[in-house]
């Protein structure tokens, strides 16, 4: 295991992914309240909501009074998402919002129908326009992401070239605009990678883009989170999408049952970082304070283990005092 | 990944672990039902009952009554657990209780005492006895586990070779008695393992006994177990132990919740291995239907992950459909 990173990055998405998927909408200040909590962990960026359309996601209808109602900690980021031009628009007219430049793409053109209603290719198009809209808004270009990476519920298995060609195209079409595209993603949006077709797909993208940070948006929709994080901190990925308490899921990824469907839990693989002595710069015991103020808030029991069990921690110090070193 | 075993072999302890602690008692046709669903799925063994005292596990009074509400399948044992000789005995006079010369040791005296009212040293005594009576009862010496392997939550953590210790032993005495003990299991009682602590006993393990076949009993408390099996297939384990849905948890590992104290899954575990390419000789669909249907008994949502988002089986048969493969 020497490829193992020193230290590892969490991006918090749970907020936006845990309140997007629920059926009901919940207090503004149950949702701020998550988001605080959230800040005071340690974590960078906290992803808050998205700007999109009522229609479509009658949950993320009042983004803008949401940011207006956290009370900021210094030094945090809180980002926001946005899937068309309106909802950029209203991003950048909404104090409060970090906003960072990101671009997504498909490795299915199927599911790239059903989510953005446009072919894979299409949304090459696409990115262009996104591109400019970013010079144009003075914004850097953060990272470039691939959907169903490594699989579709909609086209089935997924060459691992596809993913790889998607982001070697963003890579090259960010350089030729003078743009450094500092991170990739390969995102197991609907729950199809295992621990090798991860080593395979992170290999791949090491070697067409050696210079490239890469990220990891893995959902624990069949059980396999903690086995593929694990391979891919082998293969020294430093950089996870994550969900406290494992909120989340993608309402539109065909899955039968949403609740196997979350994020990889943030707690959770914070708490298999440090056990094997990787840092994070997170505090575990607040972010399960976070984790059990979001099941209080969703009113059900959440998947997150740590949050349930506790850390070690308490069981350490005891036995520490037992033995007469405490 | 080149030590990954072509073969794994669960065995399936959901029946047992599952309803023993619930605090309700199941009506005996139900828990019939779930070992009848398991048996047709490909297991070789399924852990039906314990033999203990009623006082302290209420939920196993009617063991004998279980066995005889059984329909049997040819070629697949029911086993149950027992403590003590009281619990023995009963195993032995219940028609259709396949027997198993099982041993256990501690390599925790803190968690020896709570569990079983005796240090780990009193623990071997015990296992002597144990031996006595196998022979007696003209039963071969299947497995020797140790439990609380990788730390405990009386104790703190535990030095590996603590767990190797009481294996070693255990195997010594076998052969000085003419028995080959063909399997040893490291057990992860309380959620101590993490992937490097599992490399690293396994490994241990291994160089001391090295002909012995080496089995693992993970729980999933704080979420690594999927990680922890990967670790383990990586260093050749080829033997688990795990219940259908994440049904489990041991009443008296001093969890303040034991929501997230289940063992390992089945059918996710499956999953994980059949993604990878490793034979179990099981049925992944039938695993969904029994964990569903213990769900169905349960009465409130289990934290299988497979058994709700469903395999990748039909996704695949529609997108090789689609393709005019199918």
């Amino acid at each position: 295991m020497s490829d193992l990173p020193k230290r590892v990055e969490f991006h918090e998405e749970g907020p936006r992914e845990g309140f997007q998927i629920e059926p009901r909408v919940y207090p503004l200040e149950q949702r701020a309240a998550l988001v605080e909590a959230l800040a005071e962990t340690g974590l960078k960026a906290v992803q808050v909501a998205s700007f999109v359309s009522p229609k479509a996601v009658p949950q993320m209808t009042d983004s803008e009074a949401l940011f207006a109602a956290i009370r900021r900690r210094p030094g945090v980021r809180y980002e926001a998402v946005w899937l068309n031009e309106q909802g950029f628009e209203r991003a950048r007219a909404t104090p409060g919002v970090d906003l960072a430049g990101k671009i997504s793409l498909y490795a299915s053109d199927a599911f790239a129908r059903r989510n953005n209603n446009c072919s894979a290719e299409e949304m090459r198009g696409r990115v262009l326009r996104w591109l400019d809209l970013y010079a144009e808004a003075g914004l850097k270009v953060e990272r470039a992401l691939v959907m169903a990476a490594f699989g579709c519920n909609f086209e089935g298995e997924i060459p691992p070239a596809r993913a790889v060609d998607e982001l070697v195209w963003a890579h090259r079409t960010c350089a030729e605009r003078g743009i450094v595209l500092p991170k990739v993603y390969l995102a197991d949006t609907m729950g199809w990678a295992n621990p090798q077709s991860v080593r395979r797909l992170v290999g791949m993208l090491r070697e067409a883009l050696p210079a490239t940070r890469i990220g990891l948006h893995l959902h624990d929709t069949r059980g396999l989170g903690a086995a593929n994080v694990l391979a891919a901190l082998e293969m020294g990925v430093d950089l996870f999408d994550s969900s406290i308490a494992g909120l989340g899921g993608c309402p539109f990824a065909g899955h039968g049952d949403s609740r196997g469907a979350g994020n990889i839990c943030t707690e959770d693989m914070v708490f298999l970082c440090h056990e094997m002595g990787i840092e994070t710069g997170l505090d575990l015991e607040k972010l399960i304070e976070a984790a059990r103020l979001a099941e209080r808030i969703i009113g059900r029991p959440l998947g997150g283990h740590v949050m349930h069990a506790g850390s070690l921690a308490k069981y350490r110090a005891r036995a520490g005092a037992a033995a007469g070193h405490g």
